[in-house]
């Protein structure tokens, strides 16, 4: 039943800092919430050796879902395609369906010209389908091998959303069959870090479903902490339940050390 | 001269999205700056073996400087210096500076037990030095390995931030000898990006040094683009007669295409 699955961002301009990888995090959290564990999320730069790499390793380490974001435009340096092409020994070759879509596109801003760099979105890896891109040019891709899905998304963010909206979401809340992940928060005041650890560490031990993780907000002279409470399950009931009983816990064992909770 | 930099960023709140990983962004774009070439960024939960694992894969990779940043604090899910022992197969030892560096915070406060918790904080993989925290009570962690520097960083910005200026930046700006990295923007309209395509290829096969990557804002029907130029060079004057000198050949080609350029 656990969903596992590996997001791979690629961009140079992540890699410079010149962007802030906010696909990463829509997709950990859209990912998370349809019930899939993300093990691991790689960045790699506009390279085909290092996206074919990273793409490797997410197959050895046997994730369900491998989702790519970025490098699927026009220009030379979209190279997602390519890279997992290699990855895989497999060529790119043209693709009828995507370039339909390609053309449709073009066809629906008056440009009906299939120049190469058009046609290189339609350029799939063999046995690959591609998905409909509500919001762009450049279709989606995914490739099945067993029981590995491989998802190719656009890297800009209103079509990444869109193409997984549409046609992936559905396939991981299938995989993951119904279970989601829950998640509640406490806040704890005049509680050191290094007091509220084995009050933590007793309470995860008393509840072996539940994940308990400390987050510190404020200074060793202040200190203010977050405690995350979350879980996966089948149902919101036995999820309420689960960390409900946690807080309790937590709460009364907080207070005897002299911590103030809030909620 | 190439200086080749890897990032981990260790936490389950990333995995899950709950978190936006902007450290990985300000580390990315401060090692940039400083000359480094950043070749990967990977996220793993708070696990040792996924911890180790990353850590392993970055060294095969022969990175110069690999820098870890979450997961040196007092609570049980703090496992990283637990995964980098276990990647470079050594153990956790007390270290005696470490340990007086946690002494000295927690006594600032009025705290002069050492718990566990707080003692864990000093221990250090075999081998390694602390790195003094301005901002916090883990200390940062340095550990060399021939031509490879493993540093590790707390996870709460304002500390990451604190260490890597106090102790890191140094390292890199003297590996680098000097180099950085420069960049500059010009936007395009009424082009669209499948016949930009050819134009960037052409002026990045006349100047090797320069990297040029187009970065789409608008659509297909009101087409908008950023192509961002960048280079890294030993002087600020190399750096800008590079860039002023691909701007002006992107500018006349798009212009005979009839695009608009605005800088």
């Amino acid at each position: 039943l656990d969903v596992k699955l590996e997001i791979i961002c690629v961009g140079n301009e992540l890699l410079t800092g010149k962007i802030l990888n906010t696909n990463a995090q829509w997709l950990a959290k859209r990912a998370t919430s349809l019930g899939a564990m993300v093990k691991r999320i790689t960045v790699v730069g506009d390279d085909v050796d290092e996206i074919a790499s990273a793409v490797c390793e997410a197959l050895q380490r046997k994730s369900n879902f491998i989702i790519i974001t970025g490098g699927l435009g026009p220009t030379f340096d979209d190279k997602t395609l390519e890279g997992v092409a290699k990855a895989l020994n497999r060529s790119l070759v043209l693709n009828e369906e995507a370039l339909q879509m390609v053309k449709a596109k073009y066809a629906e801003a008056g440009e009906l010209e299939l120049t190469s760099p058009r046609t290189k979105m339609a350029m799939l890896p063999e046995g690959a389908t591609p998905l409909p891109n509500p919001r762009g040019v450049a279709p989606g891709v995914i490739l099945k091998l067993g029981d590995v899905s491989v998802v190719a998304l656009p890297g800009v963010p209103a079509e990444m959303e869109a193409v997984f909206e549409a046609s992936v979401a559905e396939l991981i809340r299938n995989a993951s069959e119904g279970a989601a992940f829950y998640e509640a928060s406490i806040y704890v005041e005049d509680l050191m870090e290094s007091n509220l650890a084995p009050i933590i560490e007793a309470v995860m031990h008393d509840n072996p479903y539940v994940y308990i993780k400390s987050h510190p907000k404020g200074n060793i002279k202040n200190p203010r902490i977050e405690i995350n409470i979350s879980t996966v399950a089948k149902s919101s009931l036995t999820a309420k339940n689960r960390i409900g009983k946690v807080i309790i816990q937590l709460s009364e064992l907080i207070r005897e050390k002299g911590g103030k909770v809030k909620v």
